[in-house]
């Protein structure tokens, strides 16, 4: 434990989310999410929500301003504007935590899957909702 | 997820779990514990409690009845009488989960720091509360 | 041994079946597979049949409500219609164990060996019998 | 699988049968055996009953004939002159199957566990019976 | 040394040739093949003849009957109908031990190189003589 | 960069400093100090000063309230009593930063080598003055 | 440390330069570039400026004098004819340190992280002012 | 050292010549050479000439006979006919030490480039003579 | 193969013999020998005879002079007088091959054990002769 | 090639002299040195003099001057007292080129062995002339 840093970050998070640069992505992934086989680097959070590991993440990380959807969910199968339970709790976390405004953007399933896979790395987290997924890229802090 | 496990269950600890033996011990330790410095195999489980943690833990591994003490915790330093309250949920997890009756029996910090790192594996958990540790050694399955 | 849990599970075999997600497929091959050459990654289960293994690896891992065909056995080479003796065990043991009904569809030998390429695991089991051949897709678990 | 060798030893454990030499022991486990902490290479082969490992690794190994107890087995705790079932069908194998007559020696629990610790590897089958445990020294091969 | 089993046979060329499944192939290469820079997994076997080698190896891996040529071997530069001295070894051997009849087929140089790169494995013997080259695909062993 | 969290600290000392657990020890050490061939696991800090380190390193981490003294320095050799000037800053830094008052206190060279060697850690940094080490013992952070 | 040599040089930061050979490249980034997912080596100086490095490295490297742009940097994107501070620093350290004269060549954001992929090495410093990026060429030297 | 060895090959060149088959090629480097990106296998020999070493190469390695040009160097940049003194010595050393009669013959610097990158591996001589660099191709040797 | 090296050294035992320094030693073992578990170095040479092999050996490496017994075998268990048939050939090829003279001194079994454990690497020949083992000290080569 | 840096100096033996730190030591060997089994870290210069390694790592590499005797040489076996060539040129180049002044010293060849055996590392070079071995104690550097 570290003075001041949300606990549920461990080790290999805090690494990760420091060795990442300006426009790297990160996954916050549910817990039947594919992470192991579609991560470059699994981070595995078993037993947190991904409600929570959002909010952690966020008090450290900036979100990148030189793009237009800095923070992407996964559509519902079938239904891509149905707004899934986790996903309204994603936002209203980014409203209250990230370092600039940020309005959720949904894409494609397979989409997602494929920019998932390109991503720096992928959380694994416990969140047992369906949908309880989101991308975010890293912004840049100034001089 | 699996059908039936504690979704807490990391695949790490799965391993680790299944492939202790009669007699090899685990523990379960709190978020201040030294557990990547004692443990021999160290496994995280960040924003888990220790209670939580136990259950899972107790659902899956046998408790050992060929000794006297199956599972210990750590003596409050200066006050080795005392039952702190992450203990006192301990007990009653163990009765309630357990596969055979066992009583918690307290060992001093130093001791305890001694069987910690010979024992299979550390889990280091999130839990906050102070002397949230216990070690549990696992038993027999019959044919 | 863990409690409740087949003990023909390998503690590798719980490993990737827990981390496996939604859509990931895992091969359950006989004694004749050319599995070391094919699998991402290859877990051995010398002298255990494939049909023990497909009753144990159903009782945890729920199948893909998503797609047609979630599990698919390999067609007898110049006899695509032919049901050998395996795959009639396998259909039973699905029909009995599996969290949801499917019906097991046969791919040509060459489609069969090009999937097993990409699948998350093969598990190399003794089974003598030829054609003792299965992929299974992993499915979700609800909250 | 290859022409006259019993298919339940896997590739690793004919490596390992291969590469042992004259006085080195290997162990054949029961599920219950700590064989991960104790075992200096450690084979897997769940499912496996001991008594078929043992006929399979005596088929291709040869017994010391230059001690007196080239093949020992773990006393019952408490009534050491017991004969357990699994340790009476070991009997029976040996007799049928080694190169060289041999009588089964029983040694106390811990000392048995120190001799598993220093041998070349340590077998963990899927024996459910207890005291499914053997040690085995290899002989010699002459020209 | 192992009961019947050929002693040229290496510990990590038994658990090569155990790995193997229907369909995969291995090299027996001369002492000046490019076997490092070509072999996916390189065997030396410096000091052993190819003929002996070839001989050790028939006598545990079936042939494919699947395929109409399961062994190749190297057309000579310049004059492909030619048959080396090794060559008409081989064939007597395969004649004499191999589990089903197999008429040897030549193939030009750089064909038998790319087939090389793809095999499960090259062994490198000792073989001074040129063309001393040969490549055998494993067949099926049934219940 | 991470929002709130000093700079200076790599991505490998945040992860050792979040992995260190109560009682554990790091050394901040000087650029002449013979960190590579003493550090259990060493963590290079060319070009940042001592005393830049100290402060970054006491932001996030507790220092320990179990023992007299959580904080050791160097003797001067010959002069056990004198202060240099990079152990004078290191006080005046402690006092200001660290969440609990401490006396720094002086142990001779090999003694502080000694401990060195059995540190959880040791940050080499460009310190170019000489006597600029320092030994950090964690403490622990409440419920 | 050693005599002569700049010691915010690290020992991997020299091992890499002295690697180097003619032709290849060097990126000094600032601390939000995106360096461990860009770099196929990286090589961190947190708390470094861009200014120092570039002035410690050059002090060692030769320039490439079979280019016309072995120095460049990154153009501000919307502003490529700008000159932010850093890259001015830049000019000054290479006319006053570099072995051979060179003009800056500014390249289109993108452009630069294509050639930072293909470089030797990414150092990664704590440079915090924006555009604080150079990547160098090395060149010959003679006998 | 060795008997009848030239001392300057290492045990690692020696382990590759070794290992070298028929058609592979090695390259003799000079100091500029950009040895590390281009050597899938690099061998450094800092402080020894290119000379020195194709002296020594040759001594143990025949020359491919099957190929117009088993011996190429890299011509002048600008000058495709220049014969550069390293090179003059090289043709040298080939007809006195050679197993077979070889005439240099120089190829472009970018085409010895691409060559240089699939040759078996790169030696990186101290050579400081510019355009010190030779590859080699190996040939048989009879029966 | 090389110009003037005996094929039956292969790169690995190449390597090995030109790494060893004066004093360093080397195992020939016969194919009973446990190598496996005791040398710190294994190199195997199946299919190849303890004789060829010390012949080849003593090709390259001196004897130590500065010992009186450079060259040891193992005494016969029960009859260390005897001079078993491998030993009287190793010391006619010791006659004729080495670069010093050397009389064959016998040391009982297992202090034999001891030594071969603290040796440089033994090489496990295929040798099927009994007693087939020889322990040899690297001597000089002077300027 | 880096400017002003001896090119004998490859790039692991410049990564070894940045990272030692006071009182390290670091052992010049000839050819015939025992550096594999003794170095805890070898860093071949096979085609390099001791007397040239001597001169280029004392170009970079600070001599203790907290210890009496910072470089030291072994003694000739049976004449202590000599002075072998090799030592002699050894001391004129400490005398030129050290940063201190320093009188070798010669200790017993054993003595000197025990002490490579603790040493940093060793460097392997191609020193044909016997008793061409030195060790060395890095310094500090002031500020």
């Amino acid at each position: 434990m570290l003075r001041g840093i949300d606990p549920i970050l461990s080790p290999d998070l805090l690494h990760a989310l420091a060795a990442m640069g300006h426009g790297d992505e990160i996954v916050i992934a549910d817990a039947n999410f594919p992470g192991t086989s579609m991560g470059r680097l699994l981070i595995r959070a078993d037993g947190v929500t991904a409600s929570a590991m959002l909010r952690a993440v966020l008090s450290l990380m900036p979100l990148d301003t030189f793009v237009d959807d800095p923070a992407v969910t996964m559509q519902v199968v079938g239904d891509p504007d149905a707004v899934p339970e986790a996903v309204r709790d994603f936002q209203a976390i980014v409203n209250e935590v990230a370092d600039a405004p940020a309005t959720l953007a949904g894409i494609e399933r397979h989409a997602f899957y494929d920019r998932a896979k390109a991503a720096f790395a992928v959380i694994q987290t416990g969140e047992t909702r369906l949908y309880g997924n989101i991308i975010l890229k890293k912004g840049v802090i100034g001089p």
